[in-house]
């Protein structure tokens, strides 16, 4: 009974627009996410919390500190405040990648120029440390917008770009997920295609706005825990994870991928504020709303518009999150809302 | 001089919305395309172009068939009428794969499910005989939209989807376009990243409607000639190359893919459509001719509706296409607009 009681609230989890600390405003120059999971509040830690936020608030000051420059465009604020998350074992992107069904990392990443609306993206990578610049990497310096595989690690190998071995990517809480979820799987009735459900969506971005008036947005994920090989998400797709246009908006999402893919989330709220005068707010949490939802929630998504408006939103229990306004004023959340 | 007017002339390309033969109407309940290129009109001979035409009929009355039936779907129309394009070595798909730089074939292919917006896709597969079909087993068999590479192929083979040698693939055609493109590119003084221009984008397609009113739409390609290994077009991506919605409008195009990701083509016209009210050949038309042009066009698209209305636009030369009403009426068409 308890069961189906947290069962039906679960599914009609209402999606929150996460309040904002209320001296903060609604303005921002660059917002991020760490993904709409995060342990549930009861088992985080005190010292973990500080960890993800510390952080967090790095991955804003790295790109404000660029934005602050009078030609600091918002494609490399983008690319700079992922890198940091990248770089962090804390999150599922980069060093913290979870491990698939096979125990290899694969990662994925995209990125858009909201200016020329040009696009890059790579996915199911396993030697390039920073996903996000090989993504970036594809749309400056090639004619594509979408390389995978060692195809794509040939070319960021070819552009100059940082190399590692898979083994970078260990990591020990990764790895005991990836023990405990094939031991749950083994143990279950379920078949062989069905994944875990988890409400752990690991997954990092950011969107930016510089003086120019330029918008820009990034997305880069390690996947999911004991997923199955070559499974790809929306992260490294334009429209799906990730989209910008400039005058219109700039979107980066976490969550069931594969859901945020069926209904093209990114580009869905970019054309409701273009094509029906929606308001940003109403636009992304509508279309969060619209999707099917199940106990836990199935994601989140950051949106800054080109007025510099942003609004974050998630109907999972928790979103890392944060924002900076062009004074440097920030602040940074996981469970609030 | 006459070189310059013909770039003028290339650039300045109007979108056609292609003339169907006056008496066919503007009703169908299939259309498919066989991609915005075929060989220029004046190397066309009268041998091969009924070889192209008789195989699109062959695919739309498979199409037909099941449509026919009263409880035929739309998605086993667009999967029926696609795999006729596969298996055929005409089509830049399937059997008729181009070949990459590296002298393989990487075939991608996505199908979507209007009615609960489920869709599939696959990528870089290079042993699974009907990508389309495996687009399909993962949208039906899998919790997953998109898999990739080695992963995708372990799983069609596990679906018992029919495997191949990658010898399957090869055909002289192909091979000699190879050649060709590999002596044109080390002979070009173009860096190694630039593609050389082709306005051959082989790419199958096709939209459906049944008695339902469910919508459903795919695509397949073979790629790019000497494209680099990895890279991905429009063709597997959801709202890129392919998208449908019930009651909106069911979409697969051809082209530059490129460009139809960045602008994430198939999904701005279904939302032209659902929040302005556009109408669908209004839409289709106006989408294509907002993306970057350039000499001798970009491609095409197929657009279905929910009432049955279609239209096919492109600028390249030619796009082969074609359609079929409920009662069996038919029309193919290469280079007529």
């Amino acid at each position: 009974m308890s069961r189906c009681i947290s069962l039906l609230i679960g599914l009609f989890t209402l999606t929150a627009i996460n309040a904002q600390p209320a001296d903060f405003g609604d303005k921002a120059v660059l917002v991020i996410h760490g993904g709409a999971g995060a342990e549930p509040r009861a088992e985080m830690t005190a010292e973990r919390e500080k960890q993800y936020r510390d952080t967090l608030e790095e991955s804003l000051r790295a790109g404000h500190k660029i934005l602050s420059r009078p030609d600091g465009t918002s494609l490399d604020a983008v690319e700079a405040a992922i890198r940091v998350l990248e770089d962090s074992p804390l999150f599922n992107a980069g060093r913290g990648a979870v491990f698939n069904r096979e125990g290899r990392n694969e990662l994925n990443a995209s990125i858009m120029d909201g200016k020329a609306r040009k696009a890059g993206a790579v996915a199911g990578v396993s030697r390039i440390r920073n996903p996000i610049s090989a993504a970036r990497a594809v749309m400056e310096k090639s004619p594509h917008v979408f390389l995978i595989g060692e195809g794509a690690e040939r070319f960021a190998r070819d552009q100059g770009l940082e190399m590692v071995s898979p083994l970078y990517f260990w990591t020990e809480p990764s790895w005991r997920e990836l023990q405990q979820a094939e031991k749950k799987a083994k143990s279950a009735t379920k078949t062989s295609q069905e994944a875990p459900a988890t409400t752990h969506f690991g997954t990092v971005g950011a969107a930016a706005l510089d003086a120019a008036g330029n918008l820009a947005a990034g997305t880069s994920t390690g996947g999911i825990t004991y997923v199955m090989p070559g499974r790809i998400g929306d992260s490294p797709i334009i429209g799906a994870g990730t989209y910008a246009e400039n005058g219109v908006c700039a979107v980066s999402c976490t969550g069931v991928g594969e859901l945020f893919i069926r209904h093209a989330v990114s580009h869905d709220i970019a054309a409701r504020i273009k094509y029906r005068g929606d308001p940003t707010a109403k636009a992304a949490r509508a279309v969060l709303d619209e999707l099917p939802n199940r106990k836990g929630g199935i994601g989140g998504l950051i949106v800054l518009d080109g007025q510099g408006r942003f609004t974050t939103v998630h109907n999972t229990e928790a979103m890392q999150r944060g924002a900076i306004t062009r004074d440097g004023k920030s602040f940074v959340a996981i469970y609030e809302r």
